[in-house]
């Protein structure tokens, strides 16, 4: 027996594969995941696999690797979120997202910092020896949002799309500040005095973490997207370019003190449209199935070394420090949401009501992260306590928070996220919209949200994606691609029923009640068939027209651009098919 | 900067960036790769790294680590072997493998050492401290075929399939007789003296490793597929499984000193067609090509690896003992093959044909185990000779037999591998005399190969299918299967032309001219459109009746075992459609 010689790849899987069958083990019973969230459950186990370690062993189990954390547990996480991101709902709401995940973070360390150094002067409670900077180092690292958590709870209360994005984006975005504070008071710890030219440089340093964090990633991304033009001759390798590139920026933003995680979703949101346009569709599926697959265990691992790190002995326990805390946390929070959510309102006329708020300030959860940065702390005498209490927190959050949310939805009647896609004349609509508004932006000359997109829309096509497609064409309509898309799941599932029709040996394939059927198998996701089936009926015989008139939504190309020859000979194509 | 931090998933994921852009380069020019095998090109690349590496630092390069290799860059390679497996030609050919692969091997290693070991009492070569021990560890690394540049060459030479099977084959059942001699001549080359019952436990180990492996793999791979039986509600994590319990199996065997490649490939083949039906088509999918680009870039990476770690100056040179190795390797493996198939030939109808015997031998090509192997030599004086001999081997049969095999084969006209597919009227007739054969050998008393499988068959349908598949249903005919498939791919087709019927809206698509072009489309890469396209419609006809008939061609099940009354019904419904 060998066991040295294949002890590391050999107890990595082992553990990939407890964290994969504790997640088949929930699923089989139905009824547990709709009431305890996944998360819950998989620190539960956690805790189970470390008390029998620590019982075993007699010492403390081992806990989380700070390393292993942020270089590979949680890329894949946020590689996933970067790149499944709704784009529209978050640039939509980019500035509040910015102001929450900026504002609202610094807010909420200082906040944290402050009152526990309050507490900390309190003589019964025997903390004075805390000093402000610790408490407030203290407060940079517990004060940040963490996404792993937030997705997974939030993924299964189906709340609304703006509900969701204000919290998940904060939470991503936050990052940036998260690094700078954070590094700033824990070298200001280790500094004899401070300058308040540092306090500046600190200041300063914001905006290099999170738009190098942007650069670093766009660039990663358009790399990407220029890569993926030339595989065309070796398919099999182009899921990997995704990985791999997106891998990249996040470890090269690491080592260049910028921000990972911002910079991994700028690469995603990136390189997405390009890349999409030109792998394969198998490699697509590969790309969008891979990722789902590694965050699932990254998540799920995750969560599980959250409870086998929380046995042990490296915690100091002092009840009023640790409960203070909790509070704090929860007060600093839903007072930062009140107060940034009022400046917010007054800016918009699509407001945010009491109720999204509330959930706001209660979906603040925190996660592994502060987990892993409490960790990270250079030793001083009371690091064990900041531990506890970082454990508490986060227990508390994901356990009583994650697990009350749900019902608090139902309770309140939070606007729920629509169940069904939009149908085409929604699309339709929504895009003459927005070209409606372009206009409006730029006749008036306001500069806004609507005239920056169509700006960035013409830079695209006009530039981007000559450069980064493979095949250039005019780019299809979205619509088009929706039309292809039903087309193709409509297809699969007649040959899946055998109806496909084989010349006259099924003329009964064309009688209309037939059809229905077959249009009620396929449409089984979309709730209204019978629309979604006559607009498949005229978009089927007016195909034509709308690739042509595709471009001419676009107000940088004339819709005279097309060649008028070949108009012709597909017009009379058509024609003579149709007759 | 902080680059300590990041440098180990940093350097790795530059590699694989580099051998994948590598990759990509190669097929710009088109060329190229169909002169130079990709793997010459490869270790090319690595040439030149391992020079600028050694120019800038002026030490030699880094030697790929053995440790790398074995646990991390061979096994998906080793699963992609093993999971697209043809299984058919592979167990006809099992016994001429088998004599391959362990009699060969043994033969070469005898050979080969023997036969150094003369040319090292030649006392004006100075070689004379070399021990025959040394002589024939050395030959034991140096004489088994490696499946990693079998594959990487024949892959592209696409000979036919029984010549195919046998060379890979082999190459990948040697493993078993490498490890034990390999070990074996080590253990001895430390022991003080050898005594004639260690030499017998020698021979036991053969069957122990080889059939433990075995073991290990079949009862990993039988655990998978009973896994995916409960993935129905998490879908996402079901690839993960496959890899999970490959590399679990290759890892246990290695751990117990046990053949991790034979291990890897029971494992591999003994779930896939469990899985496959357990698993939903895009996890499939996702499974397929994710091993397919795995099993690239590792390969990738080995030859790339190979050529950095020739630079450097750990290799001493010894004319006579080299040239020798490389002349003894080519003279004694083409013995091999001709006594071997001379005995195969005696037994078998279907003979080898001289042609098929000279690529057997020709194509026996050593990479990167042998290169690892002659690493884990234990220290001493001779150490470095040996490196420079295993070099050179392979060097010489990568690129000059790699690159001459193309051309030889062209010059000798060796019988290609079939283009197409076999046709649907073909796989029922070879159904029909597989079961013609096993009911022949049956009545005669002769238990041979259709017996057997037959047997086999029927333990699977009886209690492997019950236990391991989720939904146990009457096993899905293979002709029905491959209808299905083609159904969805003219399905798919169909709609990508935009040609699917939506009813009344296009009367056009029933007339037969327009028919044609579909077909033809959608069969473009099947040679002979008419006759399949007949098939089809036969099969569309009767798609009903040849589901039903399907398992009456076991012998084991009676053709009336469907229940009655759902037979009646789904007449009933056929009728119905059809007026």
């Amino acid at each position: 027996l060998d066991y040295q010689h294949v002890q590391v790849p050999f107890e990595i899987t082992l553990w990939i594969m407890l964290a994969s069958l504790a997640k088949i083990g929930f699923h089989l019973y139905n009824k547990l995941p709709s009431v305890v969230p996944e998360s819950c459950l998989l620190i539960f186990v956690g805790l189970i696999m470390g008390g029998i370690i620590y019982g075993l062993n007699d010492r403390s189990p081992p806990v989380m690797d700070s390393d292993i954390f942020f270089l590979y547990l949680l890329p894949p996480i946020v590689l996933d979120a970067g790149y499944f991101m709704p784009s529209r709902p978050f640039f939509e709401n980019i500035g509040t997202i910015l102001l929450y995940a900026v504002v609202g973070t610094i807010w909420n360390v200082f906040g944290i910092g402050f009152s526990l150094y309050g507490i900390c002067q309190v003589k019964s409670f025997r903390l004075q020896d805390v000093s402000l900077l610790h408490n407030l180092l203290f407060g940079s690292l517990i004060a940040a949002v963490d996404p792993v958590a937030v997705l997974a709870v939030f993924e299964e209360i189906h709340v609304n799309e703006k509900l969701h994005i204000l919290v998940f984006g904060e939470s991503l975005l936050n990052d940036a500040v998260t690094v700078v504070l954070y590094k700033l008071f824990r070298s200001f710890c280790e500094m004899p005095t401070i300058k308040s030219v540092d306090v500046f440089a600190g200041v300063g340093k914001f905006f290099v973490v999170g738009l190098g964090g942007v650069l670093v990633g766009l660039s990663f991304g358009f790399t990407a997207a220029f890569t993926t033009r030339f595989t065309k001759d070796i398919r099999v390798i182009e899921p990997l370019f995704v990985f791999l590139y997106s891998y990249l920026s996040y470890l090269t933003a690491e080592m260049f003190h910028l921000s990972g995680i911002v910079a991994i979703i700028s690469c995603a949101m990136g390189m997405k449209r390009y890349v999409e346009a030109n792998i394969s569709l198998k490699s697509h599926t590969t790309v969008k199935y891979f990722m789902k697959m590694w965050s699932s265990v990254s998540d799920t691992l995750i969560f599980i070394f959250l409870g086998v790190s929380t046995i042990g002995d490296n915690h100091e326990w002092n009840w009023p420090y640790i409960c203070f805390t909790v509070i704090f946390c929860l007060i600093w929070r839903a007072l930062g949401v009140l107060v940034l959510t009022f400046f917010v309102n007054r800016f918009h006329v699509n407001t945010i009501t009491s109720k999204d708020q509330f959930i706001i300030a209660y979906g603040g959860l925190r996660g592994a992260i502060c987990f892993s940065l409490v960790f990270l702390l250079p030793d001083f005498h009371r690091k064990k306590l900041f531990i506890a209490a970082t454990t508490v927190v986060i227990l508390f959050t994901v356990f009583v928070q994650g697990m009350t949310i749900r019902p608090l939805v139902d309770l309140l009647a939070v606007k729920r996220k629509r169940e069904s896609a939009p149908t085409v004349g929604e699309q339709i609509h929504i895009r003459f919209l927005d070209h409606l508004l372009a206009g409006i932006e730029d006749i008036s000359g306001h500069w806004g949200q609507y005239y920056w997109k169509d700006k960035l829309e013409y830079f695209n096509s006009k530039y981007l994606q000559k450069i980064l497609l493979r095949e250039y064409d005019q780019p299809k309509s979205s619509i088009v691609l929706l039309y292809e898309k039903l087309e193709r799941k409509h297809a699969i599932e007649l040959a899946q029923a055998g109806q496909l029709g084989h010349g006259p040996a099924h003329p009964s394939f064309l009688s209309s009640s037939d059809r229905t059927v077959i249009t009620d198998q396929k449409l089984e996701d979309t709730p209204n068939p019978d629309v979604l089936d006559n607009m498949q009926e005229i978009l089927a015989r007016n195909l034509y027209r709308i690739r042509r008139t595709g471009p001419a939504y676009n107000r940088h190309t004339l819709p005279g651009d097309s060649e008028p020859t070949e108009r012709a000979k597909e017009i009379l194509i058509l024609r003579h098919k149709s007759l």
